[in-house]
């Protein structure tokens, strides 16, 4: 269920079809999820996305690829966008994450979510050795 | 402004001071941070809040400190917790966080609040790869 | 799946007739959405929910509907409410809300989403020339 | 208060004046808010994020200028992001929108928040008339 | 800080000045706070807004006033709404909180937030006997 | 769907028995639901996490299990977490919340969600009376 439909034929668009094989390229594989099938229906959009994300989280940087997963799956789990946890879960795996990383990130998402919830209801004035001005 | 007030003595109670010098033992430092000063008003809060995040961030684990503390600041800003975003950040930093990890930290976590939007806006169905019954 | 069910005759009630035939007569259809089938458990939710929803969505005001309801559309986004962006987006459709509105929508929608983890990350001073007093 | 500080000579960084020269040009004014005064840090992180801002909220697209910051605005409030509701509704105002408007928006966004609440308290199954799979 | 400046006048306004009035009385007090300062901006959105909360926090209901004022602050909190978590909790301890209750109630309140986390993280299937249809 | 699946023989593992032990004496049932299940890839998360619950919400304190309940829900409705409003949902049922009860509940919750949006969006200076420093 979703509020908008596929088209059958969405690699006829020459600018769809670009971004789906620098997906596969980049990727190694045939599949393309939905986020890019869905996306496709304005192909601005479609690239300008694929885009970014493939600079954050593809080309090398000062985090390394497993880290990042976990940082998005942490915002993604916060904001309870099932799609990106199921796909960043996914993606963490195939990254490498362990049975017991994973299990260390949900430790401190949820210490997180829990004191986040003790510092917004003491509503904590913030100590100035944390502050920059 | 908060919705508590700190006591002049709260150290005088001896579960609070017990809880204070072993933050202050564990981080080799005198200071203890507004979190701890306010949830003295109720020790036991006090003395299983010091002990799950002694436990999950402190001791050893699958992750490294500073992995664990780019997650917790992920769930922080995603919960829009001002205390927790400063106090988290200033915590990744004397960890050793590069203003070039800090960006890239960044990076991450804006890009997942931006594709978060989309998953949500569309109601993406889960593709099947990514699931497991 | 839903944390409650819905009464096979919930028409037989003369307060939820009257506000189902009410929502019937002023959208002119008969299909009547769950939202108000749910609600019809408590006749008064019912009537006060439907009674505010029509003030501010159907009578003419200073915003046009199109635009109030792309507004809608974006609180439910970032809210991650399922129900709302499905049911919100079929209404701006009906109401004209074309596939290059709604891309626009959504890059605004996405953009906000990655600004708004950006300000929240940085815990930005805000700006004098922004505030009243 | 904030994470970072910024440097009394940012402007000295060639790739930070450009992009600020481009904002002042592009809105016509010599003030530089403080979103890209504190993004200065990383001037791949300002460059990247000017040119995003640029594209949706300058560029004429199918949505107005006016509209496209209340959506904003919508997202911004529902998130909490504090520096975001300032700066939007500031640039909102400077853009035409009346009191009048002001006040719907208030009014969709606050029935939004609370419809919200009501079908994420029931759990609503969505409408098969709303869905396109 | 504000997106608004209240009128220095406000109550000249005879609408405004019913409502103060009616807040006034049915809270035995001459404090109006800024939340009804500033919704007078537009004095159909203030007495809308009045009536609701009077009909829903006011009139006897269901449950208790310091129950509801919880269930308020609970809200407040995971939405990270700062002027909402001060007022709701300083109206819990009008009606009567101790300090044992708001430590049960934030007992309560990071546990959800915690284990909210989880449930996002995992993705759970619910449960067949959790539901209705 | 979920981004874990259950081993068939989990219960093999003597800790998790143990928990799962005592989760069915607390309840008085032989239904261990699925936060429980899947937590049992971590025996450690297993244990602290029902712990906590254990400790939190059925241990008497200071609010009535009913209550505790009804702020859990508030929680998670907030959270838009579906496997937590499904559970704690039909455990407040368990505790004997009635309709009426329920209607009240989602009048606060709804009304709540709708004056944050508000105080969000107005951004609202804190009272001086509602402070503590």
């Amino acid at each position: 269920m979703s509020t908008l439909s596929v088209s059958e034929n969405i690699e006829n668009h020459p600018r769809v079809k670009a971004v789906f094989d620098d997906i596969r390229q980049t990727r190694q594989t045939d599949f393309v999820n939905n986020m890019w099938r869905y996306l496709a229906f304005d192909p601005d959009l479609l690239e300008s996305t694929w885009r970014e994300v493939k600079a954050v989280m593809v080309t090398p940087s000062a985090l390394d690829p497993l880290t990042k997963e976990m940082i998005y799956i942490a915002v993604s789990i916060t904001n309870a966008c099932s799609y990106c946890v199921h796909s960043h879960t996914a993606a963490a795996k195939s990254k490498g994450m362990s049975a017991a990383q994973y299990a260390d990130l949900l430790r401190v998402i949820a210490l997180a979510g829990k004191t986040n919830q003790l510092a917004s209801a003491m509503q904590l004035p913030i100590d100035t050795v944390f502050t920059h001005d």
